[in-house]
C-alpha cells in the first residue's frame, strides 16, 4: 500500500534521509516559496519524477490534512524472506565464523525498531525478523531513526515468530532469547557461532510462546536501584558481546 | 533559574514521571476539565501546593505561550559535586572491586543524555560529569527520556573536562576515551577497576584537549558498510564491557 508524506519539511526530510520515493506531489496552485524550490531541486538531483496534481487531490491522499500543498509518495519497502536472511547468515559464517539474525518479539516503539536497525548493521548482522501483526513495521520514519541503516539491512515480516525460531534452529542457529530469568549474566553464556538473538516488547519482554522455543536464555545485570535497559540499549550491548565471543 | 512547565499534558507527565516540583500554577478563570482535574489529584496526593495565579502572570512566565492556563515550576535539579562522585566511586569500588564515572564530551542531544544517565544507572556507575556549557544538561525533559533514572544518579556540571579528568587520575582512576581511533577492540582493553569513560560528542567524537587527557583510547568494532553507532548506543556497550571486565 502506498505511504505517503506530508508537509514541506516533512517531505524535505525525506529526501534528505533518503526514503525510498516513487514521486513528488505538488498542488496546482502552491506558492514556489524556498522550501518548495528545496523540494524541486533535491528532487531533480534524485531523478524523482514530480506530478502537478489538483490541491483537492492532495486532500483527498492526506490522512492528517498537513500537506500544504506537497506530498511525497514512498515506496513500499522490500520485506527479505527468511531464506534470504538465512543465506546471508550462512556466507558470512563460512567467512567469519560468525553470524546474527535478530528477531524483535512485538517490538511497538518505532524509535526502538530504528535503533535496533541501526546498531544491527553496525556489528554485521545477517538481518532482523519482525512479526506481521501488532509490531512497529518498516516505514518512512525508520529511515530517520535508523540513521539510513535500514537501507542496508534485510529485514523480514513473518506470521508466525515461533515457527521462524524452529526454522533457524534447523539451519543450525543457537536461539537465545534476552530475559531477566536468565540464570547467568550474557559474558558467561555461550555466543559462538550462528546465533539469533530474540528481543523481547517493551512492556512484557518475551512472550510465553517466543520464550519456549529459546534454546536457552541470556541476560545483561541490571546492578541499578530503580531503572530498566531500554530494549534499543540492552539489544546493542548483546549484539557487542555476541560480536566479542566471536571475534577473531 | 526557575524552570517552568506548561501546558495541561506535558503538567501530567511531569508529575506523572516525578519531575521535582515547586508547585503548580492554574488561571483564576481556568476551566475544570478532566484533565485539570487530573492534574489537581496528582498534585495533592503529591502534597504539592496548587497556586491560583491571575491568567496574566502565565502569559509572563509562559515562555512558549502554550500554557493552556496551567504551569508547573520545576525544583532546580541539584547537581553533584565532582568530589562527591569520586566518594561514591570509591566506595563502591571497596565494596565491589569496581568503579565507573562517564564523562560526556559535549552531548547535546537531551535523548542521548538521557538515555545515557538510564544506561549509567542500570550499570551502577558512580555518576556522569557534564561541561556546563555547549552542553544538554539536566532538565525536566531528563526525567522521562531517562526513565526516571536520573533521580537516582549523580550528575556533576563542571568547567572544564580537562582538569576534573587530571583529578580523576591523581585519585586513582583509569581515563579511557571512546575513540575509533583506538587501535584495538574494546575487550582487548584493560578496564579493570576504577574507572572513568569519556564519550565524545555526537558529530565530532572526543575533543583534541579531551583525547590528550586520555590514559588510553577505547573503541567498539563497526563492522557495517554505512552506519556508525549512536552515542548512547556505543556508551552503553562499552558500559557493560566495563561491567563485564569487573564481574564477579
Amino acid at each position: 500500500m502506498a505511504e505517503y508524506i506530508e508537509g514541506k519539511r516533512p517531505v524535505i526530510e525525506a529526501l534528505r534521509t533518503g526514503v525510498p520515493l516513487e514521486c513528488v506531489l505538488i498542488a496546482d496552485n502552491l506558492q514556489r516559496d524556498g522550501l518548495v524550490q528545496d523540494i524541486l531541486r533535491k528532487a531533480k538531483s534524485r531523478e524523482l519524477p514530480v506530478k502537478t496534481v489538483r490541491r483537492a487531490d492532495l486532500d483527498k491522499k492526506s490522512e492528517r490534512g498537513s500537506h500544504q500543498g506537497v506530498m511525497a509518495q514512498t515506496k513500499p519497502f522490500q520485506y527479505a524472506g527468511v531464506g534470504e536472511l538465512i543465506d546471508a547468515a550462512n556466507k558470512q559464517a563460512e567467512e567469519s565464523g560468525r553470524a546474527l539474525i535478530v528477531i524483535l518479539d512485538h517490538i511497538t516503539d518505532a524509535g526502538n525498531l530504528g535503533a535496533i536497525v541501526r546498531s544491527a548493521e553496525v556489528v554485521g548482522a545477517a538481518g532482523v525478523v519482525i512479526p506481521n501483526k501488532r509490531s512497529a513495521r518498516v516505514t518512512a520514519a525508520t529511515y530517520k531513526s535508523s540513521a539510513g541503516a535500514i537501507a542496508n539491512v534485510k529485514v523480514a515480516q513473518v506470521a508466525n515468530l515461533a515457527s521462524t525460531m524452529e526454522r533457524l534452529k534447523e539451519e543450525g542457529f543457537w536461539v537465545a532469547g534476552a530475559s531477566e530469568h536468565a540464570r547467568e549474566p550474557i559474558w558467561q553464556s555461550n555466543m559462538k557461532g550462528k546465533m539469533a538473538l530474540v528481543m523481547g516488547n517493551e512492556g512484557e519482554g518475551l512472550s510465553r510462546l517466543t520464550w519456549e522455543k529459546c534454546d536457552f536464555l541470556i541476560s545483561l545485570p541490571q546492578v541499578g536501584k530503580t531503572a530498566s535497559l531500554n530494549v534499543a540499549q540492552s539489544a546493542t550491548a548483546c549484539m557487542y558481546e555476541w560480536l566479542r565471543q566471536n571475534w577473531r
